[in-house]
């Protein structure tokens, strides 16, 4: 971590701080120049303050040199992380996972119908929303504990591990026999959910805020691991920008880029991104080609399909073309 | 709400769709052009969700004409709400509410001799924070229900109506005696929370999401008002930006345009969206000049100031100098 | 178009706003409701300037149903557009069009050794910068004619196309035996620039802004078409989020959206996107799943690559790789 | 400028690098740990291309520590730039420069009329658009050189200084006689034209653009600067943010963060960042309150105000009592 100081810091204010930053355990080297002063922290700085020590009005800017994510980091842990999936599938490593369903689930007809018809496609986990976080209090806000319910119907019937997102650690109870818990965009830097999710075993698929950096979201998969769970599942759905052709944009280049900072599985949800079926297809071919570990995508079957054929959700038909497609890109790449 | 359809849409398509809306109790009014059919949705389209059939495939566009929210929204209520705090101060109307104290609660010194100064410098309300919600799991936390403890004790001394920060629904308990009950940047589309906070009487100060929107702040504010309580003080405190010498870029010009929109208080909290000391005095009196409702800044009193002068808070002195300007701007206009 | 007039709104005002709109030789229809009255602008709304009515105190919002850009919009021009490249190769349609070379024109040994290399694994043409758009004025300006000089000769000896940034139209002349214009994305709101290349016939590469929609894309699209030229290429490049890790962030979801938007090609710039090199070949294949008409890539080759193996540029071997890595893709897909 | 190599970075490597780094004139200072080495550059960073550097592969991070900008920085000036407007104004200093006029010069009667109207306000500078920057090549594109003759007529007849846009540096002969050319936000990054305009001696009002840093502003009004003309004017007008409800967001913090860095003066601008009339005054407020240097703020005087009361601007009885009401807390503060 370097510190730059102002110019009219005097000697005693630059001894003050010098003794503050060694009172924290750490190394410091000070170079002093024409305009500025800097001051070098070496060792062990994760815990150093860097936003408190940016406020001091004697600094002019702090800059981290080493990442502040450490459980997480790729050079404390070279090999990729495989999350075991109640010992039924992986994600990381040579597995590419597909997790398929439902933006929600609505009845045991549609679940189970989707279930079926996705897993004869290849899917490798069954998703869908119990569970809804919503913009408006008036919109739909889920099934709640009875989608749960729902998808647990589906997993007996099809042995599918399911993925299904949590909103409050007080309903942790109700996921006893989820296999992968979903942390949604919203929620992403909901520190107190992310302690309590670090405290149990289960895989966390957690998914990218709406504004956040990666620095942000391996951070927030710091709130997990470090709390010793350190099965996560890291999830792009797409950013904010001012586009509005498209609900968000998905940043492929996250894909490379947080394999070479981490460890963990990283995959894509296309149909989140775009908010578009239409636009699932390609991107979906596009995560495949540039390395994503998997993807999740919404695809639904219900009688509504034929008036309107369905949000961001493809069929299963589609769903099937494009998983065929998927592989055939995996297989020359 | 108005809904575009594709020029590929067949008239059955059209028909079920028009079938579709009325079957949500809402009238249609289709007029069809060269290149497209343009639906009118009449009536109450509240309750319509306008994600959903903006998915559908037929559909181009869909433009809400009125605004979704509706407990908050000024047309429905046109005189400001004046937010009762404890019986002893309020926000909004013709107040001008200063809220100020310490980013977070260290100790019964340093909170007691703060709430003694800023009391005397005019300060409406005491704030401090307990619960800390940081980027990082290895920043400090907060000293959590040890510090509710000691704001309580500040508040009995100096007679001030505390405002804090909360995480967590499970910790409500322990904000049996707090005035305001603060909602974060980051918790602002944390429904679950927003809910449970409906559910309560306690005034709640709700900060802007850091890369929300007015309406998604609205409609936050809606989770809370739609569940019974309709006290909510809205808190700008800026947003993200590209900016990087500022923390964030503090939004003012939401304030008068909050004021068109709602009924409810506005403030702006210049010390978390500048990060900078430096910058607080010139942002509060511009919050002040604008016609915001009131202010919150941090202010700190700890033996430290004489190495650094504290991130991003003001010191005693300084806030006194700050409240007597904004009084002088407040006076003029 | 579709325009909200607010509640206060007299029914004077309301008849002066339609005779005003009527006397732009647009169509009224007028639907009255409890909180608002809306006004369907019906014709060729084309020319309407919506940001005035915006602006207009009687008016809440304005909403355009019908895109504003007619040359560019596939609707009236169903069948993609084809550019024809100096008679020598196209882009759109079934071609992939492969642009590589290096980010600088920097010597004649320099560009002839990649022009050669590119040639021999498949580029369709050859880019490099003469002038050269730079943040700061002390940073290197390009060659700039002299740039162009060595361009043309790589030409000469390769037979490949060669494409260059214009910045300013009074180089016009320089640039008379040059393939394809280049406008960079700093100059994609340059109107008067725009305008002046509408005037040739010469293909023109249009970079989307760092912060621009697609709708301001094509927009200025628009402006080079309108002017009497149709020969737009349209190139994504990255836009402006909150991530730093990488210099943009690519949008990808921007090709198949564009292609149902418009008939003009449209290719992708991982180099400029990511600005790190062992980004451009998963983002390149990324950029062929999807469905782009093309890439281009920097390719560099340079005594220095033994020391640092350069910025943003692929090494000849590199790209040798990525275009076959790209047209096993395009196989299967 | 610190540079983090990486881990795999061979001493080969790093040997290399500090002789090219020392090749430029600049001394270096490694430090190595155990996961990375620093390399300090010690001495004249300025023309470093630190954006090349970054893209090396044994990089992993460059940091800037100084400013990149020189001419501009307050660091070397720290005298606050006062600039002579023909001899009958200043702007920066003491003065506070209110600049009013029509967003579009429309004729003689309208230029005439506002300009009287806003010189007995208070204003001290006119402006008005002849060539105008707008999205679609559909929309009304300025008077062009006519608007420049009627701004000069209006000079003549009120004796105010005018301010107007340039959009092409091969217009720069019809703008001989404009007191201030002003270089819209489009345009910032327009380096051809900010390096024509470095040749003159006028004074240039600089807008920010809408998706850029303070630094990079800074660094396009170095352009003009190392160009020979000191004559330099910022002007905020807001940037794009995700609100809809305001056409861009005002960045006041700007203003006092730029009087930090840069000895030049900055005004505001409330119409463009608002683009809603009835915002105008509280930010116009505002921006008195916060320290800036002058408001710019439209005025328009015509017949179609009974009307509308048009886009952005003020009619001249508004502007008047917003001239009133800022110099009142002026006064106080």
């Amino acid at each position: 971590m370097i510190a730059v100081l102002k110019r009219s810091t005097t000697q005693q204010q630059l001894d003050n701080f010098c003794e503050w930053i060694k009172s924290q355990g750490v190394g410091v080297h000070v170079y002093t120049g024409e305009y500025q002063t800097v001051v070098g922290l070496i060792g062990d700085v994760t815990k150093v303050d860097a936003d408190m020590m940016a406020g001091l009005d004697i600094v002019e800017s702090v800059t981290r040199i080493s990442d502040p994510f450490k459980s997480a980091n790729r050079k404390f842990h070279p090999d990729d992380s495989i999350i075991d999936i109640s010992g039924k599938t992986t994600v990381g490593g040579d597995t590419f996972a597909i997790i398929a369903g439902p933006c929600s689930v609505e009845s045991e007809e549609q679940i189970l119908e989707v279930a079926r018809a996705v897993k004869a496609s290849g899917a490798t986990m069954l998703r869908g929303g119990a569970f809804k976080p919503r913009t408006s209090p008036y919109d739909f806000q889920g099934l709640r504990a009875d989608g749960i319910e729902l998808l647990l119907e589906a997993k007996r019937e099809t042995g599918l591990p399911i993925v299904t997102e949590i909103m409050n650690a007080a309903h942790l109870p109700l996921f006893e026999d989820v296999d992968v818990i979903q942390v949604g965009a919203r929620n992403m830097q909901n520190f107190e959910l992310l302690k309590e999710l670090g405290k149990t075993k289960k895989p966390i698929l957690l998914k990218r805020g709406l504004a956040n950096t990666l620095k942000e979201f391996l951070m927030s998969a710091e709130y997990i691991m470090s709390g010793g769970n350190e099965n996560v599942i890291l999830c792009e759905r797409g950013v904010r920008t001012f586009e509005t052709y498209t609900r968000n944009t998905l940043d492929l280049s996250a894909v490379p880029m947080l394999q070479e900072l981490t460890h963990l599985p990283i995959i894509v949800d296309p149909s989140h991104a775009t908010g578009l079926s239409r636009l699932v297809r390609p991107m979906a071919l596009a995560a495949a080609a540039c390395g994503a570990d998997g993807v999740m995508i919404e695809v639904h079957n219900n009688p509504q399909a034929a008036l309107c054929d369905g949000p961001q959700s493809l069929t299963p038909e589609q769903f099937d073309e494009v998983v065929k497609s998927m592989h055939r890109i995996l297989d020359v790449i």
